[in-house]
């Protein structure tokens, strides 16, 4: 067991804007057995705000602190207790020296989402467990009834009932409000280093081409999203790692996602930017799904992104 | 500032049920720019869990760990910093030795809400800045415009957006299903204490009643909901802490509340049980809203409360 010995945590609201609703209806609501209440919807509130907890160690390896962003339709629990229960990267980042800012980008967790009429589109969507299963790498679609798992997995396949609670509705059309969130957010910070995953990958890339000034390190994992903006910003050497796990030729999706993250690297470079790509498999890290963070090993392939971070400046020595 | 030095940190989840949807119609949808996908909402989902952040200090003074339940239209959020960015609660307890549990309740947070047609009824319901003006006592709701709080008001009435921003959609319908998460999670991690916000304080109040032999100790912050089942199991001394702020005669619906929350207190007394008041008011501490937790003076409360925790012999002698 590691201790955390930390000199703050807390948590901010970032980003977001105050919308107006008028004309409504007041009706009466029962909130509870003792309190029913006169529910008026006119008013104002705020929407498209980030929630984001951060944790600083007292130990510090680096003055730049690592926003991690989580992928669709999850939120910043995806970085915490592993589904069979083991420490997260949260904890790995912390007991490194890394003082860490979690997100919950609009809608998800935390930051709340829209229930407005008239503001956000459509319906939410959700992720049944069959698509996480597939989705994520974990197994071919067909051998999800049976729960047979791709040879050598490393997806804690026993415990895929706590991913699946961990789960959460999201809308396609929030894009653009997550991305103008993720700007606040680095905006008010300063300097820092991003670590997305997966749709969250793709903001991250694209924030951190945007405004090389305060991004200074970036690692993305499995991003997929718009990568057309890169190089519009000289990227000026910034790093960025992009990682990748296993089974990636099985799906035909995947192959796809993967070819598309690598010409986004290959841009970042022809940008001036440093890229760097990081396949699991081929460092002797084996059977790694698309939720590498919560699989088996993933102690080591938080190792391996400190080291990276060290190896590009952005750690000092220390230990 | 007061360093945090911790033994562990973490999350779960609890509670819930597996659902499973079927006989809807695939479509196409964007994720984002670089991946449409072939939506299925058919499948396994779970719906109604909690999801549960833990800390516990290295330096422990009880071998309870204390729940925190938050209010309706909140989440865990509202323990943590305060919106005028002072250490809020969680923090508190923390630097107090005491393990902390923050709920995220059914629906809230990152516990997800249910986005599958006909599981859950009606349409979600938000609270205005206007609506939190008035029900959380900052100020006459005459006065929401101009922002004129009440004399000697300790909410930090300039800082108002942040809470807006902290503030959720919740389902009128879903108070049974919290009630179950609340008691699968106390069942989960054993004898402990509970301290409740609001709508959280009538959960607490309702679960400690039901299960004296699990609950040992009980904060209740001008807590409301269904007292009818106190009574139900004798309470066999079980601590009980009823806790109030100011301005409560101001407000028809308060006035209720309050007389309510007292006669639940005395229905715990019957039922033998050691029910205590804490009007703030009375004790010097003028001025408190319903967001006592987030109003200036605030650690001065959770003082108290933990000086009533170590009365009732739930809290060992240390620091």
């Amino acid at each position: 067991m590691t201790l955390l010995n930390l000199a703050a945590m807390g948590s901010y609201t970032v980003g977001g804007r105050p919308v107006t609703v008028e004309g409504e209806t007041a009706r009466r609501v029962a909130l509870s057995a003792g309190l029913e209440f006169e529910y008026d919807p006119n008013g104002r509130y705020w929407i498209e705000q980030a929630y984001v907890q951060f944790f600083v160690p007292q130990q510090r390896l680096t003055d730049l602190p690592l926003v991690l962003i989580h992928g669709g339709g999850l939120t910043g629990s995806t970085w915490e207790t592993t589904p069979d229960g083991r420490p997260g990267w949260l904890h790995e980042f912390l007991a490194a020296g890394v003082a860490v800012h979690v997100v919950d980008n609009v809608e998800r967790g935390r930051a709340g989402f829209c229930a407005l009429e008239g503001e956000w589109e459509g319906m939410p969507i959700v992720r049944s467990e069959r698509e996480s299963w597939a989705l994520y790498r974990i197994g071919d679609a067909s051998d999800y009834e049976l729960r047979i798992p791709y040879p050598g997995q490393c997806f804690p396949v026993t415990c895929l009932d706590d991913l699946t609670r961990r789960t959460v509705p999201r809308w396609p059309g929030t894009v653009h409000a997550q991305r103008r969130a993720l700007l606040a957010l680095v905006e008010r910070i300063g300097p820092c280093m991003l670590l997305g995953h997966s749709q969250g990958g793709g903001f991250a890339m694209e924030l951190a081409s945007a405004r090389p000034d305060l991004v200074r390190a970036t690692i993305a994992l499995e991003p997929h999203g718009d990568f057309s903006s890169i190089g519009s910003v000289p990227l000026d050497g910034r790093p960025l790692l992009g990682v990748s796990g296993d089974f990636l030729e099985r799906d035909a999706l995947w192959r796809d996602l993967d070819a598309k993250a690598q010409h986004a690297l290959d841009a970042w470079q022809r940008a001036g930017g440093s890229a760097r790509e990081l396949r699991l498999g081929e460092r002797g890290l084996a059977g790694h799904s698309h939720m590498m963070m919560m699989d088996s090993g993933s102690e080591r392939i938080a190792a391996l992104i400190l080291e990276w971070l060290a190896n590009v400046g952005c750690m000092r020595k220390g230990g």
